[in-house]
Order: structure tokens, then sequence, then C-alpha cells
């Protein structure tokens, strides 16, 4: 049989998603509370690696427990009991055996929040990125709506990266400002490593002018140099995750 | 002369914003940084009395310093190295000597955030009251619209108040949802004790179905206990502060 979980987490507290040497990751608290309630050798696979830092508002796994296990309201309770409250377990349901979280995937949606005012702000501490710079909200929206379609990304992925099938569909791309919080919502059927960092330091150099060259000629010079900066983690949400059988919101 | 300090705090750190014998409070903490930068014998008034836990994200102080001070850049920076974390000062300004941050004020914005899903959120932890319930969002937004208007509005100030001019002037009382945080913002030239604590509170009984009585004859009750229960602190930010000079947004 194979579970599929619904969870929240803080990623401040964590070296990302996936299990590292070092550092504490979400995946190794998930296997060790779960091993707990469905037995040694239960395996769990996220729909992304995270980055250190970067939170989820919407993430998903799949568990195939080591024993057979109902996945009710009890069971979702005991789980977050034995987790730490920087993740909480929000639906558990019974998958189908060829559910598989990452690559049943059908679209990821990341939110990126930026604080501009020119004063850190407590409230956005750990939560948002602090920039103090004015920024020019029209440029960054056209360009970030420049990036919407299918693309070779590779401009936006980390140097050092070896992934070749550099293509990918966004298929939405906006800017939005609400008072002094300017957030980035992007959606694709996949991302490259550190990509939505990289688009958002780009869109904010755009934005406070240090950088020039129009969105289209970044996108197709497939060069990481000609980018703006990597955006700090603690701006990052994974927001959203769809699957062809039903939207995970 | 006479300063004005438009400031952000993390209220999760203090007993409130005035000087209490138990806990540290966030006048005391700018009392304390002020007195080494403009000499003891300074005085800090603040714009309102949040309760412990109340967050602001912009409050508005006079002060009046013991010697004469530029309110400069290197000023503003100064006094935050000298506050904690939880507390920002993001202006200062040189204020007209009848400038009082309470008595000054023409209209005050409160905001109260609750996160409504069955689960907690480890992002919500401490900056948003969680209700798991169902809400009925259209009925809570016809109660709080009940609220607009010049009332008597002793039905939900805290028992034991002993104010007896409980008439303000409401101007406006919102509730709106995105995803699944739902938000109440209510305007007023001035607000009685956990007067938005209990409108937040029997909005949510109103929308959880526990609270049927119309809102209209709860207000004109003038009796707390018709009304709902008190929100909890960590939801309730001062949102806005209006004076007539000058918008502080």
């Amino acid at each position: 049989m194979k579970l599929r979980l619904d969870l929240t987490y803080d990623g401040a507290a964590f070296c990302g998603f996936q299990v590292q040497p070092n550092g504490v990751s979400v995946q190794e608290e998930l296997c060790r509370a779960l091993s707990i309630l469905c037995g040694e050798g239960t395996t769990v696979s996220g729909c992304s690696r995270t980055d250190a830092g970067v939170h989820a508002k919407h993430f998903v796994c799949h568990v195939v427990p080591a024993r057979s296990t109902a996945p009710d309201a009890r069971f979702c309770k005991g789980l977050n009991a034995l987790l730490p409250d920087a993740i909480s377990v929000f639906r558990v349901s019974e998958a189908s055996e060829d559910f598989h979280a990452r690559y049943s995937a059908t679209q990821k949606t990341y939110r990126y929040y930026i604080l501009n005012r020119k004063t850190a702000s407590p409230l956005a501490a750990g939560r948002l990125w602090h920039v103090p710079q004015t920024l020019d909200i029209e440029k960054m929206q056209a360009a970030a709506t420049a990036l919407v379609g299918t693309h070779d990304f590779r401009t936006f992925q980390a140097a050092g990266s070896k992934l070749s099938d550099t293509t990918r569909t966004v298929s939405a791309c906006r800017v939005f400002l609400e008072e002094d919080i300017l957030c980035l919502e992007i959606s694709a059927d996949g991302f490259l490593y550190r990509m939505v960092r990289n688009v958002a330091g780009t869109l904010v150099d755009i934005g406070r002018g240090t950088l020039t060259e129009p969105m289209t000629d970044i996108l197709t010079a497939k060069d990481r140099a000609r980018a703006g900066i990597c955006a700090p983690p603690e701006g990052l949400y994974l927001w959203r995750v769809d699957y062809e059988e039903r939207s995970a919101t």
C-alpha cells in the first residue's frame, strides 16, 4: 500500500527536505516518526528537494509503510504528536500504487516574498527577504511575464548543475504588491536547481535598476552570469503541488 | 523639541506596549535606548496600549528628548542598534510641539488574522489565531458591516472596564479571505479595551454557528455577555495610525 501526506513546514529549522549528512532534514524527521507508527523500513519520498531554509506551505510526500496502516484522523494526530512543531501534516490519505509525489506532479507553484521598505521588520524576520531599495514594480512585472512559456531556463540554473534537459514550461509568472510586501508567484511543470531564487534575484536587480538587459535577452543567453543574484532562501515557499487526479490546494 | 517615531514590533516578546511591573514592555525598551541617545529623563508616549502578545505593523510614539537631537538617518540607525531585534524603528522625524501620539490620532486601523484550516501551521505559529472549524464567511462579512457607524460599543468592551464614554465611530469593518487565511480589518476613531479581540471572537462565533443572534442585537444589548469569546492576542496587529497633518502608512 501507499500513503500520501500533505504537510506544511517552516524551513528555518532544517537543512532542506532531503536527508543530508550534516543537519536535520524534514525527510529524516518524517522517517523517524513514521517508523514508529508504520514499522522500521517505512520509506518517505518528497515532491521536491527544497534547499536549507526554504519553507513549504503545501508539500506532498508518498509513503510506503512497512506494515498496513489506516490513514485516518487518529493516525494523522499521532503522526503530528511525533513530529517537531516546525512540521505539520494536515492530510493523510491512501494513494494509488502508481502515485509518486515527485513524478506524478503535473505542476508546482512557488511564491517568493519580499519586504520592500527601508528598515527591516521583526514581523518579517526569517520569512521574507528584506530589500531596502526602491523597486520599479512595473518593470518587474513586464520581466516576469517574459518568462511565461516553454523555454530553456539554463540561465537560471545554479552554476555547477549538470542537468542536460533544462527546458521547462512556465504557465504563470506574476509579481504583485500588497502595501510594502511584494510577491512573486511562479507555476511550472518543473524547476531547475535554484531556479526560483535566481529568478527572484534577477527580478529584484531589474527592479532596483542594477540590471538593465531585457529579460528575453537574459533568458536566451543561457548563461548564469547574465542573470542577477540568487535571492536568499527565507523568502521562498513551495505553495502548491498539482496532480492529474486531483488538485492539492 | 518633540520627536515622532514610527516603528514595527513583534509583540510575542513583550508584556504589551505600556510599562508594567512584571515583564518587559516596548515602552521600557524604547526609554532605555533613547535615554542613551538623548539623555536621562527622555520620555516616550505611545499611540495605543497594546496588550501582551499583540503586534504592531505600524505604531507611533512621541518622544520628548532630554537634550536636543537631530532626527537623521544616523540617529535612526543608532537607535535600532540599541533596541532588541523584536522592535524596529523605520522613521524618526521632528514633530510639532502640540503633536501627541495618542490624542492627535484621528483614526486607527487594526487587522486580526485567522488561519482557517483543520490542522495548525508552523508558518502561522504566534502570528495567526488557528480556528479549525468551517466558517461561514458571508455571515461574518454581513455581521462586520453591521458594526460600521457611530455606536455605543459597550458590548465589546472587556468586562470590568470602567470607561464611561463608550461611543466610537467605526469607519470601516471588513472580512476578507486569501486561501486559508481570513483577515478582519477595522478602522475607527478609537477603540475600547479589548474591543478588536472581542469583535474578532464574536465574528468567529457567528461564522462557526455557535452564536446565531444578529450582530445589531448583540451591539445594541450593551452587554458583554451577549457577545462571543475574546480572540487570543497573537492574531492582532495595529496596522496603521492616521493623523490630520499627514497619513502614517
